[in-house]
């Protein structure tokens, strides 16, 4: 395989690609067996450890892709910044007025705590077979080279899911056009990330300093995983996220609740009181002007309902009855800003409680933003309703003598990490992915308006105008972020598969 | 002293103290030189490690008891339960129709941790003396013996002032009467309590399987810190504790606030209008029925505004403009019960927090119940608010089937540890305490109709019909149940002649 890959490496390069063009569409045991020729290359992948948190590891990462994008006819350039660089692996397509699609790949992956991991290294890839009491048996690695793979079977190892595995697919993809003497009729941009997992910090000012080497038409995100039937699937956009922290006073320092029960003010009871305002029994927030801007039009609405959700197994999973009263739907609630408060705490609870009226109550709270939401709009108008209930608001502990002269006072703090964006179902990028993938599958993709989550693409769409769609390739239950993450073998070969058919489709 | 003391001893077993007992009403330097013979012995009291949760500790507090009480002239019986014996010293007078009166003293202490406290042991009574930047400078202790003591200088110990102080003050004052010939024309039952840090737990059956051995006319407890102005102090009564704890479901585990903020219900907002459901922006309690019984008169008004409490004071050390509104004054505010939330937590806070829809959010309740609230009622008001608000309430975590059943579910348990009591101020006994400190001092003692915390003294009261009142003696700022427990030298030859002139004075 890797003979043929150089082969054709080189009639790619010196143009003679076309004349190999027209060979028949590939079978679905072709995508098996390049998937096969691949492992060794993840297994290498996977091998280097990519906690952001540790340069040394992260160069090691980047040097791996700087070769492997090379090998492939790639132009690799890093982009400094004060971490970790992003790397910009380019190959033009023939036609000057090609368009140019960027194509984003997180490298990094989160840390790993190896006592809570069911094999000895989390960085060595680890095939599994789920036995018939829902555990999971070790097979031998070389099981992956035989004719008889279960696609049932799973790769265990840290980035599997979230995201070396689309890195090594998109190489495979590339392999594939190049054996088989394809060639998008497109230029590509691939940005890799070296941060994600960090929350990308350096990536906004990168996206501006470097926005002309980022110019694009279009970006495709291969990240995350597909809705939850693993049907094939495009997300058009993703919530943002804000943080307020929020802190109200009591007693100066806990008080025995026999001498001040009744007297001193009681910041838990506030808090609760300040949190009741602000969401109704159903949990939609009461906050006036909180969802303007938002309308779930007729249209919308069809969309949000093609897509195959089934709530009864959503909320069996959740253990819940049924979802908050915020909308009628699962989809339709992504679509309007949460306000979750995501801690609260205050004394001490359990085994720990004791006879006192704690000294203070803090909440956190997240905010995802949709396209309507103006972070800093949602994040004014929570501050003003707790002016409104008549606190004091400042950014930091209060003193002794703001203390004896307001007789309620919040500090609020807060932080917007990501915004969102929302790329338009028909805009040309959602038309052409949506075509790419059925061509795939022979079926439509689920296609959601937006995820719940946020991820850092919003720099992209914002500041250099670049509509986004993210193709999510890996099984759902992936263990993304904890330990155990795996990879579903048949998600990876149908990651291939759409990989491939977004090269080939044209343009 | 020693021989002063068993040489009257003798005279008041055989009769002989009439014939002394028009001596002179002792004078100050009279308490002072008793004080100054008493710090050895009570220093050798503290000595004794008193730590409940240590059996073979407390068994010799208890052997020390009874040899201190059995020398005055007391015979000693230990009333056994499945903990730590009561101790029973009892002294009768001459007078077969005298009344009796029972007298509870606490001698264990609150655990210890040496590392917080600025001596290497603390129940090594040591001296010190506050210096002009406020620290605390230790003394030798030999100054206790000289000439010039003075009254703002502590002895620091575990038990100086909670309560092992009071154990001394009281052998003291019995010292006094026996080596001055006087004699109590009541009989004295001293009940020693050796596991009050662990709440007594053992106390109320006693007091029902002892209630022959026990019965008196009345009981007064020396324990406790006078009023906040250190005047001579009486306290009626006690607020009751009874303890609630909630915890409201979520789903099942925390889950990504991203994929499931706006559908996933949040138990930290469901707590949080539970809560706030129940209180109103004064912090009364809203649930109807929670404060049925009480009815402030106009009497009780001005025996209330009679304890010259400095609101502004208590306010400024507090750190708040003001007191919660359920009462006008802080004296008030203790003739209610109290509805505090003493702990509160949901998902996480500060550093931990993580963009969660947190599972649980508990919250800890404790109840200050007052002679009119009888618990039970109390407790099923807020059972029965919680179901009003559409809860399914269990005593246990949901089941999965629960969960798929009720929209809202909220455990609930609860359990009440001391019932509250009170005494009337013109009751006998307390006419007669009122005039033995009225006499002791040359000013009317600072009368509070309830102290906001508990003791364990409500199954005297309420099982055999005792009427009760705290003597308390020692200073406020003694760090009770804190490192660094002290008690003020002038507190404690003021506790001296506090006890002794209730010894002397005719009931």
């Amino acid at each position: 395989m890797k003979n043929i890959t150089r082969i054709t490496l080189l009639l790619v390069l010196f143009g003679f690609s076309g004349s190999l063009s027209a060979q028949k569409p590939a079978d679905n045991a072709a995508y098996w067996n390049y998937a096969k020729a691949s492992f060794p290359q993840l297994k290498e992948l996977l091998a280097i450890p990519n906690d952001a948190h540790f340069p040394k590891e992260i160069e090691r990462n980047v040097q791996w892709c700087e070769a492997n994008f090379s090998q492939r006819g790639f132009t690799t350039k890093r982009l400094e910044t004060p971490g970790a660089p992003l790397l910009l692996a380019e190959r033009s397509a023939r036609n000057p007025k090609a368009k140019t699609v960027l194509i984003y790949l997180q490298v990094d992956g989160q840390p790993v705590d190896p006592k809570f991991w069911n094999q000895d290294n989390p960085y060595e890839a680890t095939l599994k077979k789920r036995t018939a009491d829902g555990d999971w048996e070790t097979l031998p690695w070389d099981r992956l080279d035989s004719d008889s793979i279960d696609p049932e079977w799973r790769i265990f190892a840290r980035s599997t899911s979230d995201s070396k595995g689309a890195v090594n697919m998109f190489l495979t993809a590339i392999d594939m056009i190049n054996d088989r003497g394809e060639a998008p009729n497109f230029n590509m941009k691939v940005i890799m990330d070296f941060e994600e997992e960090m929350g990308s910090p350096n990536l906004p000012r990168a996206v501006r300093e470097y926005d002309e080497v980022l110019a694009a038409d279009m970006l495709i995100i291969f990240d995350g995983p597909r809705h939850i039937t693993n049907r094939p699937s495009l997300t058009f956009g993703a919530r943002g996220i804000s943080e307020i922290t929020l802190t109200v006073y009591g007693p100066n320092f806990p008080q025995h609740s026999g001498h001040y029960g009744n007297w001193a003010p009681n910041p838990a009871v506030r808090m609760s009181q300040l949190i009741a305002s602000m969401k109704d029994a159903n949990e939609r927030v009461t906050i006036p002007g909180f969802y303007e801007g938002i309308t779930i039009s007729k249209e919308v609405k069809e969309l949000l309902e093609a897509v195959p959700d089934d709530e009864a197994y959503i909320n069996r999973r959740l253990g819940v009855v049924r979802g908050t009263g915020v909308a009628p739907t699962y989809q339709e609630s992504l679509q309007y800003p949460s306000l979750n408060v995501r801690g609260f705490s205050s004394g001490w609870v359990g085994e720990e409680a004791r006879t006192i009226v704690p000294s203070t109550a803090t909440a956190e709270i997240d905010i995802r933003l949709v396209l309507e939401s103006n972070p800093d709009r949602l994040i004014n108008l929570v501050r003003d309703h707790i002016i409104a209930q008549g606190y004091y608001v400042i950014d930091r502990a209060p003193t002794q003598k703001e203390r004896e002269t307001y007789e309620r006072i919040c500090q609020f703090t807060s932080i917007t990490s990501y915004l969102a964006f929302r790329t338009d179902f028909d805009s040309e990028v959602g038309i052409w992915l949506d075509r790419a993938l059925t061509n795939a599958f022979g079926e439509t993709p689920v296609k959601q308006r937006t995820s719940g989550g946020s991820i850092p693409i919003s720099p992209f769409v914002l500041e250099l105008g670049v509509p986004a769609v993210t193709v999510p390739t890996v099984n759902r239950d992936n263990n993304q972020h904890s330990p155990n993450e795996n990879i579903r073998i048949g998600n990876y070969v149908d990651g291939i598969k759409t990989i491939h058919h977004i090269l080939i489709e044209a343009l």
